[in-house]
């Protein structure tokens, strides 16, 4: 799987960083920290994370913040209205990560597809 | 008071953007469907826009989100776990704006300002 | 062709994202309203578009927005005024996406590609 | 006057640095050729950095291009449309400028200030 | 003097960011870390911030970054090299930020303004 | 090759660039003489180019800049420092342009990827 094999060079090179300097160790512990759960929850940390890479216009931080969020109990409904805060908030530049964020929901079987007729 | 001179001038520029061309009022409706209660809280998409503010580095967003938090029933612990999103997801070029954040706790009472003093 | 499957796929999530939540439609309204004829002509509001997209560096703004002001009239010569200006603005970060807006232009048979020899 | 004042800082302050290093006045001219008459009129060039500076969240930017903008033959309509794509392609972050553009617009006498009562 | 009162209000509110939650005093280690002397001399990496806080066009950046860089060993033409870097890889749309990387430079007494006459 | 195929298509959209228009050739003497050697030394400037490219979130620009620095003399251990200060400076969402600059370098074979295995 195509998704499989970027994932798993992903993870090596995660642990290229972390082996080549404790800085990125360090960094990934403090980001933890940041995002777990806290005063507010992790699951609405991760949809706010969604709705920023999409205002940053970041597509690999949307790719993997979804399923952060589906991790941490976040469903449909909630990935939609992050997705929803995040385009408002970036506006129109920000629309083509917005669609590429309904992508993501689409291959996570998280949303169907509109059927391609009339 | 200088904050809400500051206020009262933001209400009459918007009145006046409003009243110079209807894409505002309507940008402005759009935008209170995106922010106001739906599958995620309100509360919580307030806190994602206070960290979002913090990471986009605008200081006037900021001190717009973190009273409309409030609003929507936000608590200190809460508000500074969204500074810390913010802090962490935009780096330490978004310092600044993370300390701006805590100004506008301290300025609202929110949070006491550390002693000066040993 | 590629670009045709990239072209349907767009189309299909942006009718699945209108589909998922109301949003989204009104959302491209707003977009629209802003973005027609106006006070300034479409042409000059998609040509800003361009040089905007790429001073915020979004490949895919520049795919579409460049297509869409040859919709609207732009010709060769304004088209690459627009990505002097957005190159400009941008500064060097800018520079790999006007370098994509030319290859865009190339494959839209509007600008020829310099032949490879001496 | 505060603006006189401001404006007289800000061209001696551009000597100093053209006088600093050749680099700077090297960097005005090419901006110049860049935003100058050409294929897109200068007008509907300054209009388009309008948006980009409230797109981009830069208030002196904003300050700056506005009246460049008139000197270039740009009226009251034509700014506002400006402010209007800035706004929708930078979003919800960008409303804070957006405003801005609109407090420079009443400074200049362009836009009178909708009437504070009832 | 203003810039005092400046500089100990920000360092009061770092210490009430420190006090409020133990993050921001990781963050601030972490930070310590990245900057510090290492492979990379301080003073080039104080330099590199010094252009990037232009590129991003954060103020409040270049205002730290500046003396940090000249606590570090920079002298007067390594900072004007280091806005030139900043100015030219943000463009533009960066102008204004190079232009108060100079005010900071005349306030220190590192750069002369130049005289305001024929 | 497919970085080879790559290389030349770029080199050759360049030219078309700078056939097209004078002005693109006019930028890039301006950007060489911003980045070449000066009072910071040329692989300072690239190696802070490196740290901007990441915190821009610009992997093209990353893609460039690692040869460059490269070229300029940078050896690993200072690529390595350049991606922290980028990495830092930039926040979470940049993380995964410091992971694609460490991408770069195994491609370039100035950092060994770690072994897959327990």
């Amino acid at each position: 799987m195509d998704s499989e094999v970027f994932s798993k060079k992903r993870k090596l090179l995660m642990k290229t960083m972390k082996n080549s300097n404790p800085f990125f160790a360090e960094f990934g512990l403090l980001d933890d920290k940041a995002f777990s759960e806290g005063a507010i929850p992790q699951k609405y940390k991760e949809l706010a994370m969604v709705a920023m890479s999409i205002q940053a216009r970041c597509s690999e931080c949307i790719a993997f913040h979804i399923p952060e969020a589906v991790k941490a109990g976040a469903v449909k409904e909630e990935l939609i209205d992050a997705i929803k805060m995040g385009q408002m908030a970036g506006g129109s530049l920000a629309y083509p990560f917005a669609r590429f964020a309904f992508e993501v929901l689409v291959e996570m079987g998280l949303v169907q597809m509109t059927a391609d007729k009339i």
